[in-house]
């Protein structure tokens, strides 16, 4: 039922909804509607259903979702059904950050090899992962076949970092270089632009002064 | 103009667009069509036309919009047109990291304060800023009229930070911490779940093969 047409704002929401159906099910909850998720994330019942119509039919007419039913469902359709096999370059501050981040393992995205081209991190270890120079990440991404790709290095570095990345064969690239970065088109590239968050809340501050 | 009722994806969208024509201002183009800035961004002519339509009548129809009153107004929309005090609580990895990060700056967000428990760290300067403790953040966010708060503190921190920060009177919050926060209902609050930014990719991989 996938299609290339679904909104991302309506991707961002399933990843939601497959949190709060996480928590749902650990309070042994079976059953649940879309008012209840509706309610629970802070959406409208309306969106909730219009986001999951995008993806079949679930549920039954006034008896609602089947909780543990509908979270593995959401979660195939983000993906999330199997691991990713990660590769994270550049160790500086956010790297290190991105890498202790639990919330990527929680949700199947294992980092299994670091790369850096400082010789001091070189060799060292980070959650069990050792350090290895930019030099072997072409042949250590293939060998291991690593789908995707953060990018924590400074600008002057991302281009080559990803086209390197590129030649290694990931499908995807996360980006956190404030940079534009050129891929061919069949490779997933999202640029993570931090400052963004604030904008939605300086926009809301301003918003509620009318 | 502004009501409540647009859609956090819109206001995403006029953050990317306001950046696209600082590009196109910097280049001395005069005016641009929504065509223009469709392309520009990777979205539809379509899509640019609605999102500006929240915001009242701007350009000139078979003219186009003139690039610097565009940029001018969506900034001010964004509520860019001044700067932000910003305080950060939680000098980890991330916190280092977010310090460093010059894209908060070049929107006008400045960090002016910033807090941890780690006596190692109270005193030390990060970009002229000096360190505190958080026993001081009460006052000091108050007595700078401090107006935005991030979170990167452990989950355990989190609610006890937010709450001396609703204390202090911020208005708004940007937690990295993943963990639900309770704040009164005039707080502005959100939180970034940098797995988000995978999960989209990865519907992305998986869509392509359909």
């Amino acid at each position: 039922m996938k299609t290339l047409k679904i909104p991302e704002a309506t991707i961002i929401r399933l990843s939601v909804y497959s949190r709060y159906l996480t928590e749902v099910d650990r309070k042994g909850i079976i059953t649940i509607s879309s008012g209840d998720i509706a309610e629970g994330v802070g959406v409208s019942p309306a969106q909730v259903r219009k986001d999951l119509a995008y993806f079949g039919e679930f549920g039954t007419r006034g008896v609602g979702y089947n909780v543990k039913d509908l979270r593995r469902h959401i979660l195939k359709i983000l993906g999330l059904s199997v691991d990713w096999n990660v590769t994270l370059v550049g160790l500086g501050n956010l790297g290190h950050a991105l890498c202790s981040y639990k919330g990527f393992r929680e949700r199947g995205f294992i980092i299994t090899s670091i790369f850096d081209n400082d010789s001091s991190k070189i060799g060292t270890t980070m959650n069990g992962v050792e350090v290895m120079p930019v030099e072997q990440l072409v042949e250590v991404v293939k060998q291991n076949r690593t789908q995707i790709g953060i990018i924590s290095v400074p600008v002057s570095a991302a281009q080559d970092i990803t086209d390197k990345l590129v030649q290694a064969g990931v499908q995807a690239i996360l980006n956190f270089a404030p940079v534009v970065l050129n891929v061919p088109p069949e490779i997933e590239l999202r640029n993570v632009d931090l400052a963004v968050n604030l904008e939605v809340l300086t926009f809301n501050v301003g918003a509620q002064r009318f």
